[in-house]
């Protein structure tokens, strides 16, 4: 699935709306949408957390497409190793 | 950009570091960089702003690479529109 074509779907289904809420409202939904997650990982219910990580990735690209941020962009440079050390796998000191 | 193939790129670069770190941690760092994103939302540096994006994406691919949980799959239902009404744009009540 290209993520650049899933944004655009994002924005064909809810731009209207998402904009209309606005930003930090949107931000509140993502961030409810997070919390929805990690009682998924807590509780352990396989299709739940599926459906939980689709939730929080559609409304990241909701916020994304308020914004006007490409997410496509906005991750190429994780695509190919870190994009501290350029490494894959990574070599950072960090944990 | 391919989603899976993404994923797959981040699981090379991070996944032994990711599983070492756990579930748990791995999830708190994908919470602070949400937290950096709302302060990027509110402070209005653009570059700032994409960065912060792609790093909420790339926390979010290495816990899913933790959970064994593919991302393509769990958003596959948002792809053709709402997942509620079939629609789009979506018809739904809710705001």
């Amino acid at each position: 699935m290209d993520l650049a074509e899933l944004q655009t779907a994002i924005r064909d289904t809810y731009l209207t709306r998402d904009a209309e809420r606005g930003r930090d409202a949107t931000f509140r939904w993502m961030t409810e949408e997070v919390g929805e997650l990690a009682k998924a990982l807590r509780t352990g219910d396989r299709a739940n957390l599926e459906h939980e990580f689709g939730d929080v990735l559609a409304w990241l690209l909701s916020l994304a497409n308020i914004e006007g941020v490409d997410l496509e962009t906005a991750i190429a440079r994780y695509a190919d190793g870190c994009p501290r050390c350029g490494s894959k796998p990574c070599g950072c000191a960090f944990s």
